[in-house]
Parts: structure tokens; sequence; C-alpha cells
């Protein structure tokens, strides 16, 4: 329908999250109506995303600057020794922003729905454990006493928290799950069983 | 359009939770094209449930059968002399549902979103009050040891639930809530700052 | 979990179309809650929709009051010999609203997906044609000029649609079916290809 | 929360159409987990968009290739003398898809919703004028027997047609506009009236 330049960019986006064929027209066709300094700060800021982002060696969180610690675990020193364990970038990025958790993250890269040695291999848990171990050897000098398993309450979540759950175990430390309960709006009348149960064996 | 007996049904059906003009028309239709015996049958049941259904004395749940107190309250024997406050009827039925709590339950009768007056007399405080105080007094000689405010976690739940602390505080009795953090399904990413808070808080 | 009267009466509701057991439940808290005032009237409208509502002799649209014809047959004389045939009660009404249309109805009664026998007899096929064919058997002493199947657009009502026409064919009358193309708000790029087909073919 | 560069794309990004922060945020962390290949073949894409897209000199439609017109327009020996006026690239690609228009298209560049000097002069009025006055200036030796204004049927389309409608009638030639009607899979019950009385008034 459309040329071919236009018909390889909708494919490319059409691969982006949550992208379906008719929104990628609807950006390419976006991209040829910008003017070319805004297609220039496009190319340039994708470039530069890619060339200037770097990952932590601590935490795996894609962080800018000096050094191979992000801006958490450089200031490893004023937070507490407590290790909270996320799925992704963004769900790092939901329990900073309120302020209120002060320990260190570290970024599984994902989760698994089965236990099967393939989907388990794109997860960093040997990793995790390397670092649980000897955080001194990644340039913090401490000793966690505690490992949050910060998996979402999704079934895959779920699977994979049991699974982190057996291989930390042997460590000894302390193994905490994030608190299961109502969630700000939520009304009983519509909430499952598992919900109710919970927010019944944690009501304070 | 229709009708003069036709209107005034779609007129009552429109009343009715969750119902509006168009589906109170289809329910008219559905009523027309049911057979004489279906269409008693609703009358009849309808009849039976205003004719049969009394309210609990002591936690005003709607009930059938023998004497002033409904199947749990009658039971208070072999439940917990714990006291969970209710907005209303399916909020019981929730809770009770997964078989999990084994207290007692009083059902509130509505929220408030503002502490007037006129919207405070709507709920049952008093008989609430009085029922904690002396419970025996309604057939259940026990002494409760803890009330739980199972509020809706709704803006009018949260005011509602702040009203009733002041009010049974001077009680001196153990005052919980259901606790808050993520609900089952629930993910990180797409959590309110609050939820995460309390999910962090009360994570175990 | 309820009364048995309680439970009767969800089981009942459920049944009213796009109701479900939640939305039932809620209904049947909903007339616990009502007056008893407020309950014969319901009760009594009820009554009164099945005691008062007759069938059109022939149109089959439900009316009250005198005679064997609704009050748009009864008027034939001042409307056009033009029969539109609808599926339902609520099409007529939809039709008949905006005051354009200045014809005589007939309700099928429903739409087939399959050209089976036992769903082709739920529909008032013969009576349809005996109805064109004789109108003043039941009291409209007019000749049709036009049928319109007023079908909807769905995959069923094209199905009757189709049907009907083979039917309706052999009596030699001009058929027409409702004008297709973009709806009011309609948008191009959301449009289907038939759809365009439609609109471009018709344009005017 | 998230380095400079990532919140620097994550703007850029959340200007582009149906494009939220969170969306946009995703896109970053998809971005940041392509292989260089992947982005290499992303900037290419876009730079080989920019460079390579052309807009035709009659209809504007962006095309690649020799010479000035697009491949519609090139054939216009092998379509009909008809002018389908769009409002945007999408609008005649998907008028273009079902292979049944055969005439020649011209891309307005937007609706307008007031006729305010400021928003008019952002659609090609003048070059529509002059195109059909004189399509062999453009490279079209033909002389056009129709104008369809296909806008959509929003609000702002209608008032934009009725603008068109109002500059071309001096032109003396035929002008018509896309067939309203009940769509495919439309029904009757949920159609506003403006589409029935359409859907009735174009019955065939």
């Amino acid at each position: 329908m459309f040329s071919p330049a236009i018909e390889k960019l909708i494919k490319i986006f059409s691969k982006f999250p949550t992208v379906g064929p008719r929104t990628a027209t609807r950006f390419v066709f976006y991209l040829l109506n910008l003017s070319e300094q805004e297609v220039e700060e496009l190319l340039n800021s994708i470039r530069e995303l890619r060339s200037k982002t770097k990952y932590c060696l601590f935490c795996f969180k894609p962080f800018e600057g000096q050094g191979g610690l992000c801006e958490i675990c450089k200031n490893y020193f004023s937070r507490e020794p407590i290790l909270c364990v996320v799925e992704k970038e963004t769900d790092l990025a939901a329990i900073e922003e309120p302020k209120i958790y002060k320990g260190l993250y570290f970024i599984l890269g994902g989760t698994v729905s089965h236990l099967r040695k393939k989907d388990l291999e794109k997860l960093r848990i040997e990793e995790l454990l390397e670092r649980i171990k000897n955080p001194e050897k990644f340039g913090l000098p401490i000793k966690f006493k505690e490992i949050i398993l910060g998996n979402n309450l999704t079934t895959e979540g779920e699977a994979t928290a049991l699974y982190l759950e057996q291989k930390l175990k042997p460590l000894g430390l302390k193994i905490t799950r994030l608190g299961r309960g109502l969630p700000i709006g939520g009304e009983i009348e519509y909430s499952d069983e598992e919900t109710l149960k919970s927010a019944l064996e944690s009501r304070k």
C-alpha cells in the first residue's frame, strides 16, 4: 500500500511493545511530518541512549556517568543493607519513586512461567547469588540482612519468586515478599479470595 | 414509544442498580416473552423474599428461619470473639466465602463521604456501639477482644473507618483494619504509591 | 451463602438479559431495601404488563388498548403502503422514533444464523407471507408496494435477510434493504472494506 | 528517576500519537534491549524514510521513486476522471485497499472544526482548486467529472466538507459525499437517528 521505506518502518515500529500495525502507521506519518530538526533530535537521542547508557555492575540498572555503579549502589553506605529483587527497570523506578524504601536493588531481567532451563537462563540468577554472597567484589563492602523478593503477584511473578526462594534459602538470610492485601481503592466485594485472605491475615 | 404498561415498568427497572433505560427495556421484553409460570415464579419469589427475610438482631444480616439471630450469630460459641464491621451484605458474603475468617460480623449499612450529621445517621453507629458493649443483650454472651474495621479502601470507606475508629477508641478494645498491599495479580509498575508503601511495610 | 429466598431470586435475576450473578445479587438487596409500597408497585406493574399487553394481529407489536391492531397499524390509512420487517420490538422503536419512516412494520421475532428448520420455525415467516399477500384479512385494506428488510447488518441478520428475500421474491414486490455506508461519526481509516465499498457505491 | 538520556527519549516518544509517558518508558527500555544491528536498522529506516520520501506533485501522497507523480497519479490514464478528496494518507490507503475505487485522490492535509482563517490555512484548499481547474499543469491531461468529498463523518470532517462544498460549487462539477448508512455489523437498536435516517433514505 505504502512505499517501501514507509512499509519497512511500519514493520519495525510494529515490534515496539503495545504497538500494532495501525499505530505503527501513525508513527511513520508522524515522523514524516516532523521538521528536519525534530527528526535529528530523535535520531541523536536514540544514539545517545545507546552510547551513554551503562549497566550498573551490581544491580544492572541502566545509568549514565562515571564508574561502574549506578547512583543508588554508589551511595550504598547511606542506604540499608536490604536487597529488593525486581523483575525490570520500571519496577525499580516504581518502588524508588515514593522514597520510602531505603535499601538496594537487583534487576533480575524478567520472569518465568515454567521452570524450564531455557527460560531460567534468561534470568540473572547466578549473578544475584554472587552479589548477595560477595557484594564487596562489586564494590559494595556490606552484608545483606534481608532479601525482598519484589516480584509481581502475577502467575509468572509468583512462579519466579518461588524458584528464587529455593535458590536463596541455603544462604541463610531473611527472605521476605511484598505484603499482600487490599490495594488503595480496593473493594471487598470485588476482591478475589486470596487477596481477602491476605488482607485478613495481615490486618493491623 | 411503547405502551403505558411497558413504559411504566421500564421506568421502575431503570432505578435498579447498574440498569439504564436500554437495559430496562430489554428486561421488559424479556418479561413479556416469559411463560405465565415463569412470571408467577418471579412474582412469588419477590413476595417470599420480602415476607421470609428477617434481619439478624445482632448483625443485621438478612436471613430466614427461627429466632432473632442469623445462622452465624446463632453459632457464636463456635466462632472467635472478633467483630468485623462491614459496609453491606455482599461484603459480609465476600469475607465469609473463603471460610478463613472465624469471627462475627456487623453490617453498618453504608459509608459516608463527609461527616455530616445527616449522612452519619444512615449508618448503624449507635447500634454498633451497643452491641460491642453489651453483646449479651442481643443473645451473644461473649466479650469481643478485637474489632476489625472491614471498610473498603475507597475514599468513602476510609473516611467512614476513621470516624468509626474515633467512636470505638474509648471502648479500649483492639481495633484493626484489613491489611493493605499488592492484590493477587497486582503489578508493581501499575500500583499507586500508597499501595506500594503498604506492600513494603507489611512485607514478610 | 445467602438465605434460600435470596438465593432463589438471585438465580431468577441471573437469567435476565445482561445480568450476571453479581448484578443479580445487587438487585435482590435493592429489592430488600425498597419500601413496601415500592415493591407493590413493581409487582403490580409486572402483573399489569402481562395482563394489559396484547400483540397486534398484523405486526405483532406489543400494545395496549381496544381492538386487535396496534396504534400504528390502526392508522394504516395515514401511512405509506410500505412494510418494514424488523427482528424485534426495540428495532421497531428505533426506526419509529426519528419520525421519518411513514410505512408499516412487521416483527419477525428473531434471527437465524443457520437455515436449520428448527431455527427458522421460531421466526414468523409464514405469518409475514400471509400478511403481505392478504393484509385485508388482518384489517388492513391496502396493497404493499415495497418490503424493506430491516435486518441488522450482523452475520445473523444478513443470513436471515437473504432467506427472507428468497421467500418474498415470488410475490413480485419491490424488496429493499437498509442503506449501507459510513455511520454518523464514522471514520474512513477505521471502517471495514465492505462498509467503505458501500459508502463509495452509494455516494451522492 | 531515570538517566538524562533515558528521560530525554521518554519525552520525545511521549509526543508520538497515542503514546503516554508509561508507553514511552517501555519504548526506551525496548530500545535499550535491542541488538546494535536492530538499532542501526531503525535509525537507517528513519533516515531513509525522510530522504527517499517525496510528495506527489498532484495529490500530495508520500511516495518513492522517479518523477514527480506517485504511482496512482502516474497511471491516471487507466483510472477514472474522479477525484476523491481525503483528509490524510491513511484515509487514502483505506479507500485504495479494497480495489473498488478507480479514480484519483487529493490529500487535503487535515480537518477544521471552526472556519477560522488560521485553521483553514493548514488545509490545501488553494492547491485543490488549482488541481481541479488545471490538472494538466501537474502532468494529468484529464478533465474531472466528479469530486468526492471523502471526509470522515466526524464533526470536524462534516464542517470541512461543508466548507469545501462551498469552495468547489462555483466550478460547476458534480460533487458527491460518501454514502451514509448502517455499517457492516451495525445494529438498528444501537444506531443514532441520523444514521437510521440515512439508512432508510438510501435503502435499495
